[in-house]
């Protein structure tokens, strides 16, 4: 088993860097804070004997060498980036699991065949740069690096320039690297594992996403002095497109989420009929069939909402992966070290979106997940257990050990 | 008549102080831009040979003296702060017309028995710090100073504060003033004017307002692994609301309008559920009735939406006046003017609030109206024709000549 207070303390103390207002973080990617979350990521791995590795897109990867160096590694990866109001666990704990299990098999005295990379996958959160799990796309060969670099936040600074600044850049190539297996730890983040009273989630299937960045163009007027009839009013638009999408994701139960999440007018003055609105919609479901669908629908829709309104639209992408199906041989090996450690589990599917998503369409991987308090996350109120947290990262310690080959 | 091509040059030139993005302004309250143009305005008065007075809300009043100083003076006033994106005429064309009339009286060795005073009113707009009209609001006894003082923008920097670090805070207290009557030239800001061919609005009566700030409180959640049954999403409530202010208006028709202009989510991510909403609804009628109704009607429907959704509710009304009625022999004067210029004139309602409407309360006062192309304003494409912006300040002399008595 791992060290379990080891491993909290860990948690607490990258939780300290980049604080948020009621309990959790806001360490978003290529700020200030998320360099310094990076450097002591880096000091804790190096002091635990491993090796760094920067890749062009920021990825960190920590490198614990095995008795056969020329092996492809096993890999455990996750994100250490937050939502601007986020908890101390969303990614977090994958990361620093994955450090945990090296410092325990190292005072353990116990040595692969295999080497283990433990990886900080740059910006999941996609809060800050559009889309999600951008750099292990790129990786992953979803992307290409020049469309990462030039994504660009609410302040028009690009991901490139930031990642620069921060000093995080590397040379290593994105996606030379060859992967044995990879394994992602996290929290649910849904309610179902405390429902269920199970500790242990082998994550078997991932949902698909669809963002849809909507912007809709009106005419910004006077709210007291311009006639009802001459309106041209984008924010009335975006109230009945996100009407539409509840109704959507609706419609498409179950096993289909919908709503959205940012949404801005302009000039957002009390006397100003907004003339602008911009706002993205998130789509998801495990089915394939579905999530198109429910895209279709949005583009079918949106636009007669607009034209009504005598409004312009643009719907762009912004972010999209397809539902997931993770390795079977790897879940397996999750569920046989539950078994072996007396956890219990139950097969699960990811409602939201991870690195092992895209990991997982060029190597073997699969996920493991710990229950989290009422289902909370993406706030900075999520808890999980001291209890949770360690029962996940000895199961992830077990299967590393037995992918590494010991 | 006043001198039309001085007028203009001087609106072209106070519009090169607070430049916007797309030809208009963006000289909001109480910034540094506001305390540029105030200090320009002061010159041209004084070089006009007027003296100022300031009052604690930085009301600036330039006064050009009577043969009888002791008479209560007439006053000609609006404003110099702007919308964000706003255009160079709401308010400024008032004022600057105000200084016109002085410029060409002294030129034409014209004196008056009551002196004629030019005041420029501070935060009219109401976009930066919500209510609108706050200092003419004061002047008139509508607000206490206090509660002026602690209006907080959107980064909770205070009015007062703003105020004093501006430097344009005076002494005198506001509202001591005696006014012997007042009016107020503006853009009509809507479409009537022009679609009617007219030159000159007689203003007779203005809409009347209700500002209502809605909070909603829901649950910040995962957009993806949240499901649909177990989200409190206060972004979905928002836009249930503005669909019911837009219902309620249309079914107040005619004579009765209603928008949200100011929308915002929290925390603003593309994968959280909105755990948090704040917008401002403004309803607007010149029939007290049916803008008490429209109020009522939300205060009673937002809480049923908030309700069906679990989320919390606060409606906080941050702006309001009722329908004014303009005095009838000021509004007298105004025809004659027009008709002894051979300009064409029309009776006409304010569809927007005006520092007009808070002095009608303690003074006589009437206000003057000039077309404006498509009725567009709050926009930095509003736009008048000089002969437009001249002919109504030809009125305006005329009017403020019989009132102040040659
Ligand atoms: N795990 C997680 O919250 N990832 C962010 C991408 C998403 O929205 O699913
Ligand atoms: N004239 C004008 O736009 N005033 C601002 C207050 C209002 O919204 O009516």
């Amino acid at each position: 088993k791992i060290d379990g207070d080891r491993l909290w303390d860990s948690l607490m103390e990258m939780a300290r860097i980049g604080p948020g207002v009621a309990g959790g973080n806001n360490r978003q990617t290529l700020t200030d804070a998320d360099a310094e979350g990076r450097r002591l990521f880096q000091r804790w791995c190096e002091e635990a004997g491993m090796s760094m590795g920067v890749d062009r897109m920021g990825n960190m990867f920590m490198r614990h060498e095995g008795t056969e160096p020329e092996l492809d590694p096993v890999y455990i990866g996750s994100h250490l980036d937050t939502q601007p109001t986020g908890g101390k666990y969303d990614g977090v704990l994958g990361v620093l699991s994955g450090l945990e299990v090296i410092r325990s098999i190292r005072d353990m005295g116990i040595s692969t065949r295999r080497p283990i990379v433990v990886v900080n996958w740059t910006n999941e959160e996609g809060t800050r740069f559009a889309p999600a799990m951008l750099a292990s796309g790129v990786f992953a060969g979803m992307h290409d690096e020049d469309y990462a670099n030039s994504r660009e936040d609410a302040e028009g600074k690009r991901f490139g320039d930031e990642l620069d600044r921060i000093g995080w850049r590397g040379e290593e190539v994105p996606g030379e690297r060859r992967i044995h297996a990879m394994f992602e730890y996290h929290i649910e983040q849904g309610p179902i594992l405390e429902a269920e009273n199970t500790q242990i989630g082998v994550v078997t299937h991932g949902q698909g996403l669809w963002w849809l960045q909507v912007t809709l163009t009106g005419k910004d007027a006077h709210t007291g002095s311009t006639p009802m009839k001459m309106r041209v009013n984008a924010g009335l638009g975006m109230a009945r497109i996100i009407e539409a999408v509840h109704r959507i994701a609706m419609d498409h139960q179950p096993n289909a989420v919908g709503a959205v999440g940012q949404a801005n007018v302009w000039p957002n003055s009390r006397n100003v009929i907004p003339g602008r609105a911009v706002f993205t919609v998130d789509f998801r479901s495990p089915d394939l069939d579905k999530l198109n669908a429910m895209r279709a629908r949005l583009e079918a829709e949106a636009p007669e909402i607009a034209n009504e309104l005598g409004l312009g639209i643009e719907i762009e992408p912004v972010g999209h992966f397809d539902p997931v199906t993770f390795d079977p041989g790897l879940a397996g090996m999750l569920r046989d070290a539950a078994d072996r450690l007396g956890y219990s589990h139950m097969d699960i599917v990811s409602g939201a979106g991870h690195d092992a998503c895209w990991i997982n369409r060029v190597a073997p991987t699969v996920m493991i997940m710990c229950p989290c308090v009422d289902g909370l996350s993406h706030n900075e109120a999520e808890e999980i257990s001291p209890e949770w947290a360690s029962a996940g990262a000895d199961v992830l310690l077990h299967a590393v050990l037995e992918a590494a080959e010991i």
